[in-house]
């Protein structure tokens, strides 16, 4: 494919380079060599234009020039991604439909185009849609229902029982945890993508849902009956209690934490390692635990890590004043 | 059933409504229509008592009457669980015994009862008890012992080798951490239960046991030689490093973890993302990191929230104590 | 074995015991009997030394005796190491080999000595080099790469596609999360243990990498393109974003989270919980959310636990200088 070829492919422009160079393949700023395009989507990088090896170099519109030749656009990261699927495509499954090695209950659905690896457990009733791949040892629980073009990593388990425990004292017994029926399912809308080692509880009653389009990264867990919405994205290790109702576009860094029964509006963040304890507005950005919104919390942890000198000057003023009252006492 | 024939059955009177009513499922105040019961376990959702179209809804012995008839009972959790056994029942597995598309060591033991699902792996000379449940990709380890009535979720790991390694320096080699046989087991207690994707070592020497009737919800991890006490509540992603004594009836909320060697009391109770790094006596409650009895945290906590008005009052007050200064010497 | 002929083997001194002592196995001090040797590792159970039932313990040079003999030596940690591997050994397996209830893709190559459970899945053109151990339901995704002698754990995810979407708009679409290609691999080098449940992300491009000798306890996920050194610890449920680099010799303690893009130097440390948000440079231990040198941390947290009675020392001074302002202005 040519720099020119590949500029029309992912609607960029071409400045300073040969239109006519060839280019097979992508890669980072620091390991391109000729023939390979790179892009520039963390300015941390910027100074590696000046050395990069790439043939061109895909950057936003505003970008300043460097001894490489540039492919400007507006969505750089976009285009990087178009380049990516233009020059090295998706995965190709060494097989199609359900492998042999997997087990698909005979009252499960599974749609056509749908890959199912072996390890894979499918258990009764489940509803598989069109274009799923489900990776290595995958288990969907009876019942459960997958859209299209739902991905499952390796190792993600959809729709196990829920955390639900009465705990109670029968005559003459010890006080126990009362297992409750879970008798919901889970839901995973169209276009949802889970990480590896991801965990959806099914829902004591109704559904646990993952909305259309939503993402994880890897050892997500969400408990019963909460219902996350539309174009999420959810990095590792994010742990969502139950009955909780999440908005479209949320974005939740690594390792936050949710508490139960909560309601978080539309287009949501919450930073890394938070705990939220309280419903969010829609459009609020949180940070902390508890979780702040970002004004404050930068503000209250700036002051947080400077609490011994703060220490420091009460102690002062604590002398200054009985100095003070000392002389006027004197 | 009739309201009549469930009131009786989980110990509840009927109040404003007609016993012959019928009665077929469970369901949310939200949801309900007319023939599902429906119950009240959280005060936050009172105020769907007024709109329900549930035809009765489970309530305690004290609460306000609405339009809609009530089941009042001393612990309206408990009777909404046997509501949900009566009208819903527990999972009817898709086979009996073990399943041909598990792998069970032939020096391995399975109790009369015990269903074990497609992918499971037991180890030589494992014990498993009766009526326990494996459900898919769950792996218990050589030497491993499961009580009677254990359920362990989608994927869990029972007995894999605990972190255990010396470091040390051999002559003409590097620094290197040497694996420690791992020569111990885990046993898991009768009626425990265990969500997806949970991690119990194996001890070093002895056994890593999680005690009798304890649940944890998925993704939790317990060290090598940590003993787990009866009865207790993990939510997910609970983390406990190794050597613990975790005493009866404690509750760890969602991603806790634990330094290792610790001895906690029982009926300790611990919030939500705290790191607990101390022994924690009997019936105490910690919350934070580092943990702290909760009437401390709470306080701790409010302040902190409050750091950039505490820093801006000891500015006011050095001004202050300045001009009083100036004055006293002027 | 006598005591002297593990003494030898170990490379310790009998302090106080004698040579012919019969010794067959390795106990806990509290759990040792008679023909057992035991091992002081933690000053925490020193106490231990007075009532233990062991015939030995393998204690420092610089120990002070009880009533117990001794084992004396440089290194007891090691010296107790290997102790267990003369008394214990390491796991014998079940079968050599690939078990016929794994599912080793074709074009996969597995290394001689390398033994691999049921349930584990080996993708296209993986490469599992000699001596490895693959626990049961353990999943290597196409083109990844194990060195020799890796030990995984149950349920390990080894370069499934790391969490990379461009968010885009394309014309009369909601804004979507359009999947990047994960191009690259995982690379596992020597030595590595990883816990049972871990995910290590593929990288876009090029690897992802676990240097030699790196252990990882439990449910450890790594993100995709971030390069580990060698010899690390990581303990369970550490998250590590995409891209960063780990140097040599690295510690972190229990649910660290790490962002992306990080450098961080040889021989860091980072306790419990923390989230680490800056490069880290070679030699510094790092404490706290967000990190900070270890410290300063501990000044931060001191305070952070008497916050109440800064405030309480606050108000008494705002009292005392309007007092003070009160008279002087009276």
């Amino acid at each position: 494919m040519t720099l020119n070829e590949l500029a029309e492919a992912i609607g960029a422009e071409v400045v300073g380079g040969r239109g006519d160079t060839a280019i097979d393949s992508v890669a980072t700023l620091e390991e391109a060599r000729e023939g390979q395009v790179s892009f520039l989507s963390n300015a941390r990088y910027a100074r590696l234009l000046e050395t990069t090896k790439a043939s061109a170099v895909i950057v936003a519109r505003n970008a300043r020039g460097g001894p490489v030749p540039l492919l400007k656009t507006a969505d750089p990261y976009y285009a990087f991604r178009q380049a990516m699927v233009k020059l090295h495509g998706f995965r190709r499954h060494p097989h199609q439909g359900i492998h042999p090695a997997a087990h698909v209950d005979p009252t499960a659905t599974v749609g056509e185009g749908t890959v199912i690896y072996p390890g894979v457990y499918v258990g009764p009733r489940a509803k598989i849609g069109r274009d799923c791949v489900l990776y290595p040892n995958v288990v969907v629980y009876d019942d459960c229902v997958l859209g299209d073009r739902v991905t499952l990593h390796a190792n993600c388990s959809i729709g196990h029982d829920g955390f639900g425990y009465a705990t109670h004292k029968l005559p003459g017994e010890e006080v126990r945890h009362h297992k409750i029926p879970q008798a919901g399912n889970a839901v995973i809308e169209d276009d949802v993508e889970l990480g590896a080692g991801c965990a959806v509880d099914r829902a004591t009653l109704g559904s646990t849902v993952i909305g259309r389009g939503t993402k994880f990264s890897n050892l997500v867990a969400i408990g019963h009956g909460t219902r996350v919405g539309r174009h999420g994205l959810f990095v590792a290790m994010v742990g969502l209690a139950g009955s909780i109702k999440v908005g479209d576009y949320v974005t939740l860094a690594g390792q936050v934490g949710m508490a139960g029964h909560l309601e978080i509006g539309d287009r949501v963040t919450v930073g890394a390692q938070s705990g939220v304890m309280n419903d969010a507005p829609a459009g609020t950005t949180l940070v902390g635990t508890p979780a702040m919104p970002a004004g404050q919390a930068r503000r209250v942890y700036t002051v947080f890590q400077q609490l011994p000198e703060l220490l420091d000057r009460i102690r002062k003023l604590e002398q200054r004043v009985e100095e003070l009252g000392g002389k006027k006492e004197g």
